[in-house]
Protein backbone atom coordinates (compact mmCIF):
# COMPACT_ATOMS: atom_id res chain seq x y z
CA UNK A 1 0.00 0.00 0.00
CA UNK A 2 1.21 3.67 -0.87
CA UNK A 3 2.44 5.20 2.18
CA UNK A 4 -0.59 8.21 2.78
CA UNK A 5 0.33 11.62 1.72
CA UNK A 6 -1.72 14.07 3.89
CA UNK A 7 -3.19 17.46 2.72
CA UNK A 8 -2.01 19.65 5.71
CA UNK A 9 -0.02 22.83 4.59
CA UNK A 10 2.77 23.23 3.93
CA UNK A 11 3.06 20.28 1.92
CA UNK A 12 5.26 17.96 3.21
CA UNK A 13 5.30 18.31 7.02
CA UNK A 14 6.20 15.66 8.97
CA UNK A 15 3.28 14.39 11.09
CA UNK A 16 4.48 11.10 12.07
CA UNK A 17 1.94 8.29 11.89
CA UNK A 18 -0.77 11.11 10.52
CA UNK A 19 -4.20 9.20 9.12
CA UNK A 20 -6.42 10.32 6.86
CA UNK A 21 -10.32 11.19 7.67
CA UNK A 22 -12.41 8.10 8.30
CA UNK A 23 -15.65 9.88 7.79
CA UNK A 24 -16.49 11.48 4.58
CA UNK A 25 -16.24 15.69 5.57
CA UNK A 26 -19.75 16.87 4.90
CA UNK A 27 -20.87 14.18 7.39
CA UNK A 28 -18.27 15.84 9.67
CA UNK A 29 -19.57 19.02 9.15
CA UNK A 30 -23.53 17.68 9.26
CA UNK A 31 -22.59 16.34 12.86
CA UNK A 32 -20.63 19.76 14.05
CA UNK A 33 -23.43 21.92 12.91
CA UNK A 34 -26.18 19.72 13.99
CA UNK A 35 -25.09 19.54 17.11
CA UNK A 36 -24.30 23.44 17.67
CA UNK A 37 -28.07 23.75 16.32
CA UNK A 38 -29.06 21.33 18.93
CA UNK A 39 -27.28 22.75 21.79
CA UNK A 40 -28.73 26.44 20.44
CA UNK A 41 -32.35 24.59 20.79
CA UNK A 42 -31.68 23.46 23.83
CA UNK A 43 -30.91 27.06 25.46
CA UNK A 44 -33.83 28.32 23.93
CA UNK A 45 -36.11 25.49 25.29
CA UNK A 46 -34.27 26.21 29.24
CA UNK A 47 -34.64 29.98 28.76
CA UNK A 48 -38.25 30.07 27.91
CA UNK A 49 -39.48 29.64 32.18
CA UNK A 50 -37.35 32.99 32.38
CA UNK A 51 -39.71 35.36 31.64
CA UNK A 52 -37.75 38.00 32.89
CA UNK A 53 -35.03 37.37 29.99
CA UNK A 54 -35.78 39.71 27.20
CA UNK A 55 -34.86 38.15 23.61
CA UNK A 56 -31.43 39.97 23.30
CA UNK A 57 -30.33 37.98 26.86
CA UNK A 58 -32.19 34.59 25.87
CA UNK A 59 -30.36 34.64 22.43
CA UNK A 60 -27.26 35.33 24.28
CA UNK A 61 -27.78 32.33 27.08
CA UNK A 62 -28.39 30.06 23.72
CA UNK A 63 -24.89 31.33 22.36
CA UNK A 64 -22.82 30.74 25.43
CA UNK A 65 -24.43 27.36 26.13
CA UNK A 66 -23.33 26.26 22.17
CA UNK A 67 -19.87 28.27 22.71
CA UNK A 68 -19.46 26.49 26.06
CA UNK A 69 -19.89 23.06 24.92
CA UNK A 70 -17.71 23.86 21.53
CA UNK A 71 -14.92 25.23 24.14
CA UNK A 72 -15.07 22.48 26.63
CA UNK A 73 -15.48 19.30 24.22
CA UNK A 74 -13.99 20.41 20.46
CA UNK A 75 -11.43 22.66 21.55
CA UNK A 76 -10.61 20.47 25.19
CA UNK A 77 -10.12 17.24 22.56
CA UNK A 78 -7.13 19.07 20.44
CA UNK A 79 -5.69 20.24 24.00
CA UNK A 80 -5.51 16.65 25.20
CA UNK A 81 -4.66 14.37 22.80
CA UNK A 82 -1.70 15.86 20.57
CA UNK A 83 -1.89 12.81 18.62
CA UNK A 84 -5.55 13.24 17.13
CA UNK A 85 -4.64 13.41 13.63
CA UNK A 86 -3.39 9.79 14.25
CA UNK A 87 -6.60 8.36 15.14
CA UNK A 88 -8.15 5.99 12.97
CA UNK A 89 -11.19 5.31 15.71
CA UNK A 90 -13.83 7.81 13.18
CA UNK A 91 -14.40 9.18 17.17
CA UNK A 92 -16.00 12.87 15.82
CA UNK A 93 -14.09 15.11 17.56
CA UNK A 94 -10.77 13.54 16.34
CA UNK A 95 -12.28 13.72 12.74
CA UNK A 96 -13.04 17.69 13.06
CA UNK A 97 -9.75 18.30 14.28
CA UNK A 98 -7.90 16.07 11.14
CA UNK A 99 -10.43 18.44 9.00
CA UNK A 100 -9.94 21.60 10.59
CA UNK A 101 -6.19 21.08 10.17
CA UNK A 102 -6.76 21.70 6.52
CA UNK A 103 -7.49 25.38 7.20
CA UNK A 104 -4.52 25.48 9.99
CA UNK A 105 -1.93 22.84 10.80
CA UNK A 106 -0.89 24.41 13.67
CA UNK A 107 -3.04 22.16 16.02
CA UNK A 108 -0.91 19.49 14.52
CA UNK A 109 2.46 20.94 14.93
CA UNK A 110 1.45 21.96 18.42
CA UNK A 111 2.27 25.52 18.20
CA UNK A 112 3.14 27.03 21.43
CA UNK A 113 0.62 29.68 20.64
CA UNK A 114 -2.40 28.34 19.69
CA UNK A 115 -2.59 25.07 21.99
CA UNK A 116 -1.68 27.50 24.73
CA UNK A 117 -4.36 30.01 24.06
CA UNK A 118 -6.79 26.74 23.27
CA UNK A 119 -6.09 25.35 26.89
CA UNK A 120 -7.30 28.45 28.22
CA UNK A 121 -10.26 28.61 26.11
CA UNK A 122 -11.38 25.00 26.52
CA UNK A 123 -10.96 24.75 30.44
CA UNK A 124 -10.99 28.77 31.70
CA UNK A 125 -13.42 29.97 29.01
CA UNK A 126 -15.19 26.72 28.23
CA UNK A 127 -16.52 26.28 32.03
CA UNK A 128 -16.84 30.46 32.45
CA UNK A 129 -19.69 30.05 29.70
CA UNK A 130 -21.88 27.92 30.93
CA UNK A 131 -21.44 29.44 34.58
CA UNK A 132 -22.56 32.99 32.48
CA UNK A 133 -25.68 30.41 31.27
CA UNK A 134 -26.77 29.76 35.03
CA UNK A 135 -26.13 33.44 35.70
CA UNK A 136 -28.35 34.81 33.42
CA UNK A 137 -31.22 31.92 34.35
CA UNK A 138 -30.74 32.98 37.81
CA UNK A 139 -29.87 36.75 36.93
CA UNK A 140 -26.90 36.40 39.20
CA UNK A 141 -25.03 40.32 39.89
CA UNK A 142 -22.09 39.36 38.90
CA UNK A 143 -23.50 38.16 35.56
CA UNK A 144 -22.56 40.86 33.18
CA UNK A 145 -19.06 41.15 34.39
CA UNK A 146 -18.76 37.23 33.51
CA UNK A 147 -20.33 38.49 30.07
CA UNK A 148 -17.46 40.88 29.57
CA UNK A 149 -14.88 38.85 30.59
CA UNK A 150 -15.32 35.82 29.07
CA UNK A 151 -16.14 37.82 25.74
CA UNK A 152 -13.01 39.60 25.98
CA UNK A 153 -11.46 36.25 26.46
CA UNK A 154 -12.72 34.83 23.68
CA UNK A 155 -12.04 37.85 21.50
CA UNK A 156 -8.32 38.64 22.65
CA UNK A 157 -8.16 35.58 21.79
CA UNK A 158 -9.22 35.46 18.21
CA UNK A 159 -7.42 38.84 17.24
CA UNK A 160 -4.27 36.78 18.26
CA UNK A 161 -5.48 33.67 16.43
CA UNK A 162 -5.83 36.05 13.16
CA UNK A 163 -2.89 38.37 14.48
CA UNK A 164 0.17 35.57 14.86
CA UNK A 165 -1.66 34.31 11.25
CA UNK A 166 -1.27 37.74 9.47
CA UNK A 167 2.35 38.43 11.45
CA UNK A 168 4.20 35.52 10.06
CA UNK A 169 2.15 35.69 6.99
CA UNK A 170 -1.39 33.95 6.28
CA UNK A 171 -0.63 30.99 4.22
CA UNK A 172 2.08 29.38 6.03
CA UNK A 173 -0.48 27.36 7.29
CA UNK A 174 -3.70 26.91 5.58
CA UNK A 175 -4.75 25.49 2.37
CA UNK A 176 -5.88 28.27 -0.11
CA UNK A 177 -9.12 26.61 -1.28
CA UNK A 178 -12.39 28.45 -0.49
CA UNK A 179 -13.32 25.77 1.84
CA UNK A 180 -10.81 26.11 4.22
CA UNK A 181 -10.03 29.61 3.83
CA UNK A 182 -12.79 31.64 3.68
CA UNK A 183 -15.84 29.68 5.55
CA UNK A 184 -13.18 27.54 8.06
CA UNK A 185 -10.07 29.92 8.62
CA UNK A 186 -12.02 33.13 8.55
CA UNK A 187 -16.15 33.11 8.89
CA UNK A 188 -16.06 30.05 11.67
CA UNK A 189 -13.17 32.15 13.54
CA UNK A 190 -14.95 35.59 13.02
CA UNK A 191 -18.16 34.44 14.51
CA UNK A 192 -16.06 34.39 17.93
CA UNK A 193 -15.07 38.27 16.85
CA UNK A 194 -18.47 38.97 16.18
CA UNK A 195 -21.26 37.40 18.86
CA UNK A 196 -18.25 38.33 21.99
CA UNK A 197 -18.14 41.82 20.63
CA UNK A 198 -22.18 42.24 20.72
CA UNK A 199 -22.02 40.94 24.30
CA UNK A 200 -19.41 42.99 25.71
CA UNK A 201 -21.50 46.15 24.40
CA UNK A 202 -24.59 44.64 25.84
CA UNK A 203 -22.66 43.88 29.25
CA UNK A 204 -20.99 47.14 28.69
CA UNK A 205 -24.39 49.03 28.78
CA UNK A 206 -25.95 47.47 31.32
CA UNK A 207 -23.00 48.06 33.21
CA UNK A 208 -22.50 52.17 32.63
CA UNK A 209 -26.31 52.40 33.36
CA UNK A 210 -26.18 50.50 36.88
CA UNK A 211 -22.30 52.35 38.10
CA UNK A 212 -23.96 55.92 36.67
CA UNK A 213 -27.61 54.72 39.21
CA UNK A 214 -25.31 54.41 42.09
CA UNK A 215 -23.89 57.89 41.37
CA UNK A 216 -21.99 57.82 44.59
CA UNK A 217 -18.52 59.96 43.72
CA UNK A 218 -17.88 59.70 47.82
CA UNK A 219 -18.08 55.44 47.88
CA UNK A 220 -15.56 55.64 44.59
CA UNK B 1 38.08 43.49 14.97
CA UNK B 2 36.66 40.38 16.22
CA UNK B 3 32.61 39.93 15.59
CA UNK B 4 30.73 40.60 18.10
CA UNK B 5 29.29 37.13 19.96
CA UNK B 6 25.48 37.91 21.07
CA UNK B 7 24.45 36.75 24.49
CA UNK B 8 21.11 35.94 23.36
CA UNK B 9 19.85 32.32 23.83
CA UNK B 10 19.88 29.87 21.83
CA UNK B 11 23.78 30.99 21.49
CA UNK B 12 24.42 30.88 17.74
CA UNK B 13 20.88 32.42 17.16
CA UNK B 14 21.77 34.27 13.74
CA UNK B 15 21.02 37.99 14.30
CA UNK B 16 22.23 40.39 11.42
CA UNK B 17 23.79 42.78 12.30
CA UNK B 18 23.43 42.53 16.07
CA UNK B 19 25.14 45.22 18.33
CA UNK B 20 26.37 44.90 21.90
CA UNK B 21 24.69 47.35 24.37
CA UNK B 22 26.01 51.27 24.12
CA UNK B 23 24.80 51.89 28.12
CA UNK B 24 26.06 49.68 30.87
CA UNK B 25 23.14 47.75 32.43
CA UNK B 26 22.63 48.61 35.97
CA UNK B 27 22.42 52.36 33.71
CA UNK B 28 19.60 51.32 31.63
CA UNK B 29 17.49 49.76 34.53
CA UNK B 30 18.38 52.94 36.55
CA UNK B 31 16.66 54.94 34.01
CA UNK B 32 13.42 52.52 33.71
CA UNK B 33 12.76 52.49 37.15
CA UNK B 34 13.61 56.12 37.79
CA UNK B 35 10.74 56.50 35.20
CA UNK B 36 8.53 54.16 36.36
CA UNK B 37 9.00 56.08 40.00
CA UNK B 38 8.32 59.27 38.22
CA UNK B 39 5.31 58.28 36.09
CA UNK B 40 4.10 57.05 39.94
CA UNK B 41 4.61 60.10 42.09
CA UNK B 42 3.01 62.41 39.22
CA UNK B 43 -0.32 60.19 38.84
CA UNK B 44 0.29 60.69 42.98
CA UNK B 45 -0.10 64.23 42.21
CA UNK B 46 -2.15 64.64 39.78
CA UNK B 47 -4.78 62.40 41.40
CA UNK B 48 -4.94 64.69 44.89
CA UNK B 49 -7.36 66.80 43.52
CA UNK B 50 -9.98 64.55 43.08
CA UNK B 51 -10.73 64.40 46.81
CA UNK B 52 -13.50 61.89 46.12
CA UNK B 53 -11.15 58.99 45.11
CA UNK B 54 -9.95 56.36 47.97
CA UNK B 55 -6.75 55.86 48.30
CA UNK B 56 -7.37 52.23 46.40
CA UNK B 57 -8.19 53.87 43.09
CA UNK B 58 -5.89 56.41 43.42
CA UNK B 59 -3.45 53.99 43.55
CA UNK B 60 -4.93 52.17 40.14
CA UNK B 61 -4.98 55.46 38.85
CA UNK B 62 -1.08 55.91 39.14
CA UNK B 63 -0.92 52.11 38.24
CA UNK B 64 -2.67 52.63 34.54
CA UNK B 65 -0.65 55.85 34.05
CA UNK B 66 2.81 54.12 34.48
CA UNK B 67 1.71 50.93 32.87
CA UNK B 68 0.17 53.12 30.24
CA UNK B 69 3.07 54.64 29.41
CA UNK B 70 5.15 51.71 29.52
CA UNK B 71 2.78 49.79 27.18
CA UNK B 72 2.76 52.68 24.70
CA UNK B 73 6.42 53.98 24.52
CA UNK B 74 8.89 51.02 25.59
CA UNK B 75 6.32 48.17 24.03
CA UNK B 76 5.43 50.39 20.63
CA UNK B 77 9.06 50.85 20.65
CA UNK B 78 9.95 46.67 20.20
CA UNK B 79 6.70 46.50 17.76
CA UNK B 80 7.62 48.92 15.70
CA UNK B 81 11.63 48.66 15.28
CA UNK B 82 11.93 45.19 14.21
CA UNK B 83 15.84 45.84 14.33
CA UNK B 84 16.12 47.68 17.69
CA UNK B 85 19.44 45.54 18.72
CA UNK B 86 21.21 46.53 15.36
CA UNK B 87 20.99 49.89 17.27
CA UNK B 88 24.08 52.02 18.18
CA UNK B 89 23.01 55.33 18.80
CA UNK B 90 21.84 54.59 23.04
CA UNK B 91 18.25 55.24 22.66
CA UNK B 92 17.31 53.89 25.90
CA UNK B 93 14.07 52.57 24.49
CA UNK B 94 16.39 50.37 21.87
CA UNK B 95 18.38 49.56 25.14
CA UNK B 96 15.63 48.48 26.88
CA UNK B 97 14.81 45.85 24.89
CA UNK B 98 18.43 44.83 23.65
CA UNK B 99 19.32 44.20 27.72
CA UNK B 100 15.70 42.52 28.18
CA UNK B 101 15.78 40.26 25.12
CA UNK B 102 18.42 37.88 27.58
CA UNK B 103 15.68 37.15 29.43
CA UNK B 104 13.60 36.53 26.00
CA UNK B 105 14.86 36.38 22.45
CA UNK B 106 11.41 36.17 21.06
CA UNK B 107 11.79 40.03 20.93
CA UNK B 108 14.55 39.52 19.08
CA UNK B 109 13.71 37.20 16.81
CA UNK B 110 9.82 38.40 15.93
CA UNK B 111 7.69 35.55 17.59
CA UNK B 112 4.59 35.35 16.07
CA UNK B 113 2.82 35.59 19.17
CA UNK B 114 5.08 37.81 20.93
CA UNK B 115 4.81 40.45 19.07
CA UNK B 116 1.34 40.10 17.52
CA UNK B 117 0.55 40.06 21.70
CA UNK B 118 2.57 43.20 22.40
CA UNK B 119 1.29 45.59 19.45
CA UNK B 120 -2.14 44.99 20.80
CA UNK B 121 -0.58 46.00 24.30
CA UNK B 122 0.80 48.83 23.07
CA UNK B 123 -1.78 50.48 20.88
CA UNK B 124 -5.20 49.29 22.31
CA UNK B 125 -4.16 48.58 26.30
CA UNK B 126 -1.78 51.54 26.11
CA UNK B 127 -4.49 54.25 24.80
CA UNK B 128 -6.71 52.27 27.23
CA UNK B 129 -4.55 52.59 30.64
CA UNK B 130 -4.69 56.65 29.94
CA UNK B 131 -8.59 56.49 29.51
CA UNK B 132 -8.86 54.87 32.67
CA UNK B 133 -6.89 57.52 34.20
CA UNK B 134 -9.46 60.37 32.59
CA UNK B 135 -12.48 57.96 33.36
CA UNK B 136 -11.22 57.65 37.51
CA UNK B 137 -10.39 61.15 37.45
CA UNK B 138 -13.68 62.55 36.39
CA UNK B 139 -15.77 59.29 37.66
CA UNK B 140 -17.08 58.44 34.29
CA UNK B 141 -19.81 55.92 34.61
CA UNK B 142 -17.61 53.73 31.91
CA UNK B 143 -14.36 53.35 34.34
CA UNK B 144 -15.44 50.06 35.91
CA UNK B 145 -16.00 48.54 32.56
CA UNK B 146 -12.68 49.82 31.13
CA UNK B 147 -10.86 48.72 34.08
CA UNK B 148 -11.98 45.46 33.78
CA UNK B 149 -11.19 44.90 30.12
CA UNK B 150 -8.12 46.65 29.93
CA UNK B 151 -6.75 44.19 33.17
CA UNK B 152 -8.14 41.80 31.55
CA UNK B 153 -6.29 42.24 28.27
CA UNK B 154 -2.88 42.52 30.12
CA UNK B 155 -3.58 39.38 32.22
CA UNK B 156 -4.39 37.58 29.51
CA UNK B 157 -1.71 38.52 27.69
CA UNK B 158 0.65 37.54 30.21
CA UNK B 159 -0.63 33.88 30.63
CA UNK B 160 -0.15 33.51 26.91
CA UNK B 161 2.80 35.10 27.20
CA UNK B 162 4.35 32.42 29.96
CA UNK B 163 1.70 29.36 28.80
CA UNK B 164 3.87 30.04 25.26
CA UNK B 165 7.30 29.13 27.06
CA UNK B 166 6.05 26.62 29.32
CA UNK B 167 4.48 24.73 26.32
CA UNK B 168 7.30 25.11 24.68
CA UNK B 169 10.10 24.77 26.99
CA UNK B 170 10.97 27.19 29.53
CA UNK B 171 14.52 27.80 28.62
CA UNK B 172 14.54 28.01 25.21
CA UNK B 173 14.63 31.54 24.76
CA UNK B 174 15.76 32.77 28.44
CA UNK B 175 19.18 32.59 29.62
CA UNK B 176 19.03 30.96 32.75
CA UNK B 177 21.20 33.54 35.24
CA UNK B 178 19.42 34.78 38.42
CA UNK B 179 18.59 38.12 36.86
CA UNK B 180 17.63 37.01 33.21
CA UNK B 181 15.16 34.27 34.41
CA UNK B 182 14.05 35.17 37.57
CA UNK B 183 13.87 38.93 37.80
CA UNK B 184 13.42 39.90 34.15
CA UNK B 185 11.33 37.16 32.79
CA UNK B 186 9.35 35.81 36.10
CA UNK B 187 8.97 38.66 38.82
CA UNK B 188 8.89 41.68 36.02
CA UNK B 189 6.08 40.39 34.13
CA UNK B 190 4.49 38.60 37.16
CA UNK B 191 3.47 42.19 38.11
CA UNK B 192 1.29 42.14 35.43
CA UNK B 193 -0.73 38.93 36.21
CA UNK B 194 -0.92 40.30 40.07
CA UNK B 195 -1.55 44.09 39.73
CA UNK B 196 -4.21 43.45 37.09
CA UNK B 197 -6.30 40.83 38.84
CA UNK B 198 -6.02 43.18 42.18
CA UNK B 199 -7.76 45.60 39.85
CA UNK B 200 -10.13 43.17 37.97
CA UNK B 201 -11.23 42.18 41.75
CA UNK B 202 -12.11 45.44 42.10
CA UNK B 203 -13.59 46.52 39.32
CA UNK B 204 -15.82 43.51 39.54
CA UNK B 205 -17.14 44.37 43.28
CA UNK B 206 -18.30 47.64 42.30
CA UNK B 207 -20.13 46.41 39.12
CA UNK B 208 -21.62 43.73 41.21
CA UNK B 209 -23.11 45.47 43.65
CA UNK B 210 -24.55 48.61 41.19
CA UNK B 211 -26.04 46.04 39.00
CA UNK B 212 -27.21 44.01 42.45
CA UNK B 213 -28.80 47.77 43.61
CA UNK B 214 -30.50 47.73 39.99
CA UNK B 215 -32.52 44.82 40.97
CA UNK B 216 -34.31 45.17 38.12
CA UNK B 217 -34.93 41.57 36.91
CA UNK B 218 -37.52 43.09 34.33
CA UNK B 219 -35.41 45.08 32.61
CA UNK B 220 -32.66 42.60 32.51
Amino acid sequence: MAAYVHPYYPLGLELPGVQPLVMPFEKILAVFFTACGMALAAGWYMTGRAKFLSTGERSMACWFLCSGLIHLFVEGTVVLNSKFYQDTSGNILNEIWKEYSKADSRYATRDDFVISMEAVTAFIEGPGCLLIVWGLLKAKPWRYTAVLLVSLGQFYGDVLYFGTCLHGGMSRHTRPEFIYFWFYFIIVNGVWLVVPMACMIHAAKKINNAIEGTGEKKHA
